[in-house]
Parts: C-alpha cells; structure tokens; sequence
C-alpha cells in the first residue's frame, strides 16, 4: 500500500514528516480512506505556533490537519452506504453517540468528542484515516475533492447561520471578512437573505467580500461602538437594525458593535473565536430582547447541506482557494496562512501527485488581491 | 364623582399629592377604572431618588406607579368583555398595534409603547384610570385585588421564565432573591422545573426563598465567577451544569457566573436591570452554544398565564406583601422599599378606605424576616 | 374625483356594474387608494358562480375582488409611512387587533376579520378603496403595480411554505399546479428547497411548472395512495420519503398520496380547499410522527417578503398573467378565469386606461399552454 | 445462575415458557440485567390474539413482552454509569444511531430500531436481558421496582404531552381514559395545564380518570362531530376550543371530535391506534391552523422525565397497577388485559418471589371500578 507519511506537530514551531504505519478498521462501520486534499485551519496554525489552544494543550506529537477530502480504499463488513472508490468529504469529529446530547440531536456538543488534530488526537495530514461511515460523505460527480476538502469550513459556516435561523428576506451583518466570514455571507445569501453586511477593518477584504457574496459592506471605524453601529445601520440602510448579526472574528470591538446593530428581538451569534472574557453590551440584549447563541462546530445534517449547497452552485467554495501545494510542501503552506497572504491553501495528500507547487489555474489577479486581503481568522 | 387625587413626582425627591380631573373614556374600546391598588417597583423608586433610568428622564411632573388593580366604573361603547364593578389586573402598557413587534406577536417591543410612569406618560398611583380593554383582565372570584396589584410584578416573572423556555423536568438557578427573582422561582416551579436554586449574597433572603420556592439556595461567594460557579454546581448537585439560569439581579458578577453555571447547549437570560456594559464570558457562551435571551416587561398571554398560576394556586403572591398603606402614606411606602425593609408593600387607592397604615393580617414574623431579608431589585 | 364604479354581485351568476360613492377616511391611520389592478381568485369565481362559500353565503349585494394593487389619493393624520402618490400592495384583510389571535401575532386568525369580498364584506373592484396604512405595502420602483396585484396570491404561498418550515437543502411535493401551487413552488425554491416536485393530472400544468419553478414534475396516477406515493419517490428520487408536502389541490387522493410521500417526521401542509371530510391515512400521520399544519391566508410579515422576493427576483409573477382586462370587461374576465382558459388574468381598475382588452405583451405561445393547462385552484 | 425462563408466544393464542440462556454481554457498553417486573401492554395481548400488528407479523416464537424495569448483574467494561444491583427502569428499543434520525435526536424514528417483542425480536417477559447502558436508566431511592415497570407507558405519555407543546395555563383534552389516556392526563397536568378534560364512553373510567388526574371529564355523545364538540366545549367550558387535544384512543369518532374541539390555531395529537384510514375533517384543520402531529413511542429524554415525574410526586404510577402476578401466572394475567378487567397488572419475574398471585396491597374498592372501567387502549 502506499504511504502513510504524515506532517506531525512535535512542539510550538516544530513539525516533522513521518512515516507512519497504515490505520486498520477497527470496526465494522468504519471505513479506511485516502486523503486527497487537506485545508489549513486557523486552528492549526494557532497549535503549530502556540502548542494549545485554551485549555487543549499538546503534549505528545501530534498530526495536524482535520479539513480533508479523501478517496474509499476500504470498508467495514457493515457499511452499506460507501464502496472503494467513492470520493468523500471527511466529518473529522467522532462523537460518543451515547451521552444526552449526542442522544438529543446535539452531537457537536459531546463532552467525549474525539476531534482531529485537537489534543491528544491526530489530525488528518496524513495518508490514510479511518472513520465512522456515517462521518463520510460521498461527494456528487460535479463536486471535485479540492472542493470536497472545503466543506469542512463551509459546514461552521452552515452551522453558525442555522444558529441566527437566518430566515428569507432577513437582513444580516457579519463581522470580519475572513474565510468564516466569507462562508456565513455565503450561506446567509442561499438560506434566502436579502441584505447581506460584510464588516471589516481591511479594504481588500470587503472588496473580496463584495464580489463573493456581501451585497453591501462595511468599513469599521474606530469609534464607539454605539457610534459604528448607528454609522452601520446608516451605511446599509438597515432602519431599525439587522435582522441577524454574526461575529466571524472573535474582536472586542465587533462584538461590542453586533450588540448596537441588531435590531429589537434579533438574533445574534457568536461564531469567532478570541479572548474569553470581553467588556459587553449587557443591558442592549436585556432591553431588546436580542437572542444570543454561541457556534461550536457543526452538527447534525451540516455537512449534508454544505455539500449541497456546493453542488447546487449556491456557495462558490473554489473562489476562495489560492493555490494547492505538495504534501511535502506543508510547512510552506502553513507560513503563508500564517502571514495572511492567502485565503484558503490545499495541501495534496502525500500520495497525490501535483504538478508544481501552486495551481496554476489560479487567478493570478485574485490571488494578489488575496494575498492583500490575508485572513486571520479560524477556518 | 370620587377623588382623583395622584401622587405626583416633580423632581428627584420631590413628590406631591394633586387631585387631578377624573380621565374621560377617548375611544370606545376603552374602559375607566378605579384603583384600588398598587404596588411600588424599583423602577419607581429610582424615578423618585433620581429622576431617571437610562435615557428616560423626567421633564415634566409625573405620577408615579404602574403595578395596579382596580375595579371597572365605566365601560366604552366597543366593549364587550368587561362591566362596570368587574374587579381587574391592570396591564399598564399600551402598544401601537400597528408596528412589525405588534403584528408579529411581540407588543413588548413596541417603540411607540405608552408605558406608565415611564417619562412622560404618568403612572397609575391615582383614582381613576383609563385603559383599552383588552389591556384590562377581569379577576376571578378566588383573586383578591390584593393580589391582583402584584400580578404585574409576577407577569414579569412570567415573561421571563417563558424567556427561557423552562420545560418540565428542568434545573434553574436564579441569581437573586428579590420580588422578580422570587417570583421567577415560583414560576419556574409551576412550569415543572423540579430543581430551583436560588442564590443571593443574603442569608435572610435565601431563607424566604427556600421557604417560598426554591428547591435549593446558594449564598454566592467572593471568588472567581469561575470557582462559584463550581461550588454552586457541586452545592446544587447539577452535573454538567443548569439547564437554565436566569439573572433576576443585574450584578455582573451573578451574570459572569450564570455562563459558567449553565450547562452545554443550555439557557440563560438576563432579566434583571444593572450597568449598560459589563465583563462578559463571550467564550463560555461561544463555546457551549448557550442561548442567551434578555427579558422585557411582559407581553401576549402573560398576564393571563399569572392570573391563572395564582387562581389555581400554583404562584403564592400574598407571601410577598409585608404591608398595604393608605394613599396618604405613599411616600413613607416608598422609604420603606428604598431601605429594603420590605419585599411588597401596596399603596390603597385614593378612594380606598383601610383602618389602619399596616394591613394587620401580616404575619409579624415574616414581616420581620422579609425586612431583615429587604430588596432592591427592580419589581 | 374619478369614477367609483363597482363590479358588484347581487345573487349567483348575477352581476351588475354600480357607482358608488367614493369612501370617506374613518379614521386618523386609514389611506384611501385608488385601485389600479385585481386579480381574479378561485373564491371570487364560486361566489359569482354559487353565491356562497362555506358558511359565507352572500345575502346582500357585495363587490367581487381582493387581489388589488393601487395608489394612494389621501393619507390620514396618523399615517407618517406613506404619501399621497405611492404604489402599493393592498392586504384585503383587517383583524381587530385586540383579540388574543391578534395579540399573539396570528391576525390571520382574527375571529372578528373584515376581509374584502367575504360576505357581508364589499371587495376591492372598484375605483376607491380604504384600508388602515399598516396593511399598505410601498412597492419598490423595480415591482410594478401589475406585479403588485399577484402579491395577494403570492403571500399566500408564502404563507403556506412558511407553514411547511422549508428549509435550505430541503425536498418539497407540491400536490397541484394552478396559481398556488405553482407560486408554492416558486417560493421553495425561494426558500433554498433543492428538490421541488410538482404533481399534477394535466401534462400542460406540468410543463408549465418546470419551465417556471419545479425541478421536477411527476403525473399522478389513479393507483392507490400507497401506490401512487411509491411511484412518485421512485421518480423524484426522494430516498424515504419527501422533506415536505403541500397540498395545494384539495382532492382527495393528493392529500392521501401526501402522507404516504412524506418522510418519517416530515412536514405536511394543507393548503388548498376542497371537501371538508375526506378519508385519510391518520396511521401514517401517527406512526411517522408527521407534522401536519393547515395554512389559512397569510399574516404578519407575509405581504413584505412576497414584496421582497418579487423585488429580488426569486420569484417571477409576471409569468402567471395572461392578460390584462379593462374594468368593463371584468365579467368576460370571470368566465375566462371559470373555463380554465388562463393561470391569472388582471381587471384594469375603472379609472385605469388601456388600450385594449387584452395585454399584446403576453406572448402567444405560453398563453396557449396556459390554456390548456388552465386552473381551477383557489388563488 | 438463576433461570431465564421465557414466556413466548409461538403462533396467536398459543403461548408456552421455555427455558432459554442466559444472554451474554455482545458488547463492552451493555449490561446483563435481571428482569424483575414486566407490565402487559396492548400489543403484548394484540399479537397474543392476532398474532401482527399491520406489517408486523409474527413468523417464528416470539417472547412477549417490553415494559419492565431490572437489576443489573453484569456491566460491560466500557460502562461507567451503572454498577451490579443498581435498580433501573428498560428501555426496551435499540436505534442503529448512525442514521439521520438518530443523528438528529429522533431515534425513535431510527428505521432499524430493534424493539423488544416487535418480530422478529424478542421481548422482556423472560429472566435475563442485555442492553447498552444509556438505555437502562436507574431508579432514585424512592421509585419502586414496580414503578420502573410503569416507566415505559408513562414515557409514552411524556413523548405524546411533548408533540402536544402543553404549556402551563393550558386547556387540554385527552380522548380515551386508558392506561394511555389516564397517564396523558397525569403527564398534562405535571407539564402546568389548569384544565385536563378526559373524555371516554365508560362512566366508570371516567369516574377514575376524575378521581386519578382530570380537572373534568366527558361522556362522549353519539351524535355528530361537530355536536359532540360543541356539547364537550360547553361542559368544560372551554370558550373558543381546547389549545391542545389529544387522541389516545384510536377510535374514529373521537379523532373526529377532536378536529372540530381544537381551537383556531391549536395543537391535536395522534397517540393512539387504530384504523389505518378513518373519515377526517381536513378542512377543520386547514381552515383553522391547526398543527397535528402524530405521536410513536419514545425518544431522548422522555424516559428520564417520567422517572423523575414518579420521584417528584408529580405521576401516580402505582394507582394504575391492579395487581401483580408470579411469572407462571403470566398467561391468566393476559387475559385479564384482554377482557378489561384491569388497568394495569405486572408479572414478576421468573426470578422473583411474590407470595401470592395478586398484590394485596391493592385496594378492592379501587379494584372493582377498575375492572368495571376495564381498557382496551395500547399500553
């Protein structure tokens, strides 16, 4: 069989290629696949340059990566969904399927969650992976695995407007322009809303928002955020406030602002992830009666709808790719995530084969434009 | 006709007693009412100490008093429901039925609400009042009217625990013991929560709750929002956290704990008034997936639903009255509640004829309690 | 001022042309709007044909039509949202506002509704109508006021999906392809349905549905329920079973075929009329743990998405109209409507000029499949 | 180790016990439990008689049997919440959790549910029985082993209160006064309903359903639907129609009744069995919105809120049982269910010792009237 090297987080800026041995089924339901593709998260470069995340600190070397596309090598004698060679975007979180909230529907939520490249579990820049079949999902013929490899960011982004309940002819504001961003405003525009506010602190970005999927945007201002609310409102003609407000970065002042936008009895959701404890708008969510929801993850039917969405032509997820690299060129990939010179970035799997470093059917105009924009934010 | 005499607020800490003219029905949905009671709430309090809440600010002279029961003496030509000598729970909020809140079933959220003493509409401590008559719900024979100048105070309790979408089988931790966190106790208990634990930083109030409606009680201590909230979860024997948590205190502290209390994918709403912005635990909230609800006023099939829970005996709403004072005594009532010396105390209408300043059928002991125990929520 | 000529039923398939006297604002919030368009209704064709409908049976002479789109002439004191001169959407319907039904944002429900042409209930053809401002809705400049009378019909398609909870990625069974199931359709897809299937027993209807909204048709067949629902999924390819159903038919063998079709837990709406018994599986309602809702009109927030879906483009009515009539020919109209011979046709109001009686730029190819397909559904 | 004798049924009326092994643990999350109490369900006496239940059918020996509660002998290695002796209530239906129903909280619609005493799987009514462990849930102190057995009808009763939405203050009518009909009303008035209207056409089942958990009840009428309503209406005085009503008891006449009992905008609940096709008033729930749904065993959550239904005091269980029989007894003890003499009756199991065949705890008195009210509802 082919090789199984895979691209191992040692300590904060230490990272090797090993060899390791090829996973076997460990159960009848599982399925051994082939990784094709895998997307850089901001999750692991945060765990490649800081070794943890919060409270989820790596100890052992661990392998990074858990936005992966992958090919059916292998099934378990119970699988009866998948066969060799289905092509397949990779669910890379396996819950305990037996506490309340996997039993009531809120799989995301399981305190025994066993997720890629989050300590002490291995990630998925790797060769080979087992899965549940359940977490794997066949990919349509007009759907490629470089999209495939996608789906995993774009089901946070389904997963967090299904928190607003983004309904038709809703008008909603989403802070920050990063790939999250991107995808929520994306997402917002198929579940039908009329309005859509892209909200950043960088110029390029919106003008990448404003030709992806924002139907306006807005520059954030250095003010109070009562004052860059009611400068928003105004901006987009918003009259009484947003409908929904997403934070897709996880900055003070965003947050802040999301508080002042949103209208009496509107939604919003926290979906970016940053300090742990903020100076909040309080008294604006008691007054207005504002629902507030957090996003962690995805769940039930996420993945589902995001490749549905893909293969509808409703979410453009190739619009966001810079460029595919080499497995061995990970590190590389890596830096320029971390330096904010790309949106989204593929690495190959180490038994495909790509010709050069960087895809060539990139827009070369887009990717300057990109590379200007940069990203920081998770996913 | 009887007396109209109001009192009246004309500046912080001035208030004098005006006999104004007697209200004429203005459209024939309307009905005038006489008060016979009302109960004084902390919003009243801080109008009269200073002449303010937030941007609502007294101009001009107001009457005070917005938590009444009455008796109905004339009835508008539309009006069918309601006769003279109904004796009613009086709503005291009027709505523009025209808006997207009012259409949609959320009147509460009306910005063109006319509230009562809410600057600069006047409230209801006078004679006689006037109120379309939907806004005006007839007691039933087992409701004293007593008790049906605290139905406002309990609508709000109801509102809130709606709010948080308490369901049977629930725990629920209540940050405060005043009258709305009371009342939200007890409401919580008639929605089936069988695990209701309040908490509060005084013993005496912790002990009226226990004996009123909480399951559990639990003094909060003066260390991290964090170790509190571990401590009470372990005190209460809550598991993996409290289904619901409803802040009835406004303090940041009780708020950055209630995050910390709540359990995965659970509920927490903000019902009591503070500061406007406060250090928040955003990513508690994110991370979680908590659904955070604030709580205004009160709004469709509240006060309904609190007539109902005291009719059939569900919410007890005498136990909170420590005194019922003539209308001459208005001001001394209000001392009262500013001292915290009392949890309710009622204020007879004008035309009202009590014996004496103290309602002799108050149970000297609790009375001693509850002062003991005091209040300075809101309502 | 101009002519307030009526088109006015005065007993089954008798119908006379009357001027009226132009109405008077009765109140500070009403406008008065001069009509320019009506379409024609299902229900306005069984009174003129059967003089009742139900319990509403029409006793005194009473004007036809409720689909109306007008100008507004006069605006009350109170109206500060529109100005004489705007175009509007006309909702025929006012609730009492004061009802429990009204109160909880379900005015739909209003036992005490005034709703245009239900008896004893004068309706819109006629040259000057009065309404309250809330349920005159400002067209945009890019809708017409030929578009603005399809948003009567269009709301209740709204309303009805709404009903049904589509959501993004979901497979709607539309059971009928006249008016409203065909505007049912076109807002699925609205909605973010991927899967919309269209069921009929004429070819024509259904060629018409795809080229218009559906993604796919299917022929029902005279097999048993059990029978024909295995016929449909198997076409469709809906796996087990439809997300959703709508019964826009009213027969009787669609709405047995509809619970057979749907999935386990799945949404069932009925939102066409037809006998008020039927047999129906109540043991696959049971077992599947369906979700069954009627849909009765439309209410809050109905008229200003079907404003907004119009206005973005998602839903086309312009497609639906074969012609344009003048005021004088509303009864040639009528029997147009009657024989099946169009999908919607418009009365000019009497003030209106056209140049003929028919509108050239209907294009004569789809006016004859229109033809054929025809229509007797309500709406 | 002790006996696993089995009480099967091997084709309709013909029943014999058998001496099977004792099951071993397939799996590290189950657990071996002894079987200490087993209640007769409805379709226990069904396929006693019949032999199917609609596509069900019986082909090899069956064991009967699915409503008991156990002690644990034997936990898996992976087990961590249960420990041998610990007293649990069964439930007695295994989902695949891999499907989306499963995945999306409805495991009680899971396709490949294995269900005890559902063919082809064997049921409880034997000495020994594994299952994972978060399907076994354990008793507090203070529920008895008798109890648990009433666990699964109770849970019944809790999955059809919850489709039904009941809500504190809410009007609830429960048609049919057996077992399920009885423990619905118990279930309604714990969840806050101030009115529960148990309607039946035996007056003595009546009689208990007063005297166990019904505010009223109603001797259905044989007249017309819609005069049946009108004359329930007006006897519990229920204004406009009952928010919610429930049908437990499959029969047509009732299911008709509850159609036209239901208020505008109301909730109806199919819970009991009964012809797969009935005439239906479709027109009644289209034109008023109700929303029905259909109601099928169990799912997350529900067995849980019955046992601490028991434990709070909130459902009286044990008023239900008649009587308790030894396991060679079970066949006598079907036969009393089948000709209605009693509400409820538990078999022990083959391992426990009762002293006599009918639990003198019983009292007589309420015994007769319930052998006069008898049953013939499922579960």
């Amino acid at each position: 069989m082919a090789s199984n090297l895979s691209f191992v987080l040692n300590k904060p800026n230490d990272v090797t290629f090993e060899e390791r041995p090829v996973p076997k089924l460990q159960h009848p339901h599982d399925v051994l696949v082939a990784i094709n593709y895998t997307g850089i998260c901001g999750s692991d470069v945060h765990y490649w340059q800081h070794g943890a995340i919060g409270h989820f600190v790596v100890k052992d070397p661990m392998v990074l990566g858990h936005e992966s596309a992958g090919t059916v090598v292998e099934v378990g004698s119970q699988v009866k969904t998948l066969k060799k060679g289905d092509r397949i975007a990779l669910e890379p979180g396996y819950p305990c399927r037996r506490c309340g909230s996997c039993l009531s529907g809120r799989y995301n939520l399981c305190p025994d969650m066993v997720f890629a490249a989050t300590p002490p579990y291995d990630g998925t820049l790797t060769g080979f992976w087992t899965a549940p079949f359940d977490f794997c999902y066949k990919l349509p013929d007009n759907v490629s695995l470089q999209e495939g490899a996608l789906i995993e960011p774009l089901a946070v982004g389904v997963h967090i407007v299904k928190q607003a309940r983004v309904t038709p002819g809703a008008s909603v504001v989403i802070m920050g322009a990063g790939p999250v961003g991107l995808l929520c405003a994306a997402v917002a525009r198929s579940f039908g809303a009329t309005k859509v506010v892209s909200v950043d602190i960088v110029q390029a970005k919106l003008d990448f928002a404003k030709s992806y999927a924002a139907t306006h945007t807005y520059m954030s201002q250095r003010v109070s955020p009562e004052e860059n609310a009611r400068a928003l409102i105004e901006a987009a003609d918003l009259g009484a406030g947003a409908d929904v407000v997403i934070d897709a970065s996880g900055a003070e002042p965003s947050i802040q602002t999301s508080l002042h936008v949103v209208k009496m009895g509107g939604t919003y959701v926290q979906g970016g992830m940053g300090k742990a404890d903020i100076n909040f708008p309080i008294m604006a969510l008691c007054l207005k009666e504002v629902t507030a929801r957090g996003s962690f993850r995805y769940g039930s039917g996420d993945y589902k709808l995001a490749i549905e969405l893909v293969a509808a032509g409703k979410v453009d997820v190739k619009a966001l790719v810079n460029g595919v690299v080499a497995f061995k060129d990970a590190e590389e990939a890596f830096k320029k995530v971390k330096e904010g010179q790309v949106i989204k970035i593929l690495i190959a799997g180490p038994n495909e084969k790509i010709e050069h470093g960087m895809d060539t059917s990139v827009d070369e105009q887009k990717l300057k434009e990109a590379q200007a924009a940069g990203s920081t934010g998770c996913c």
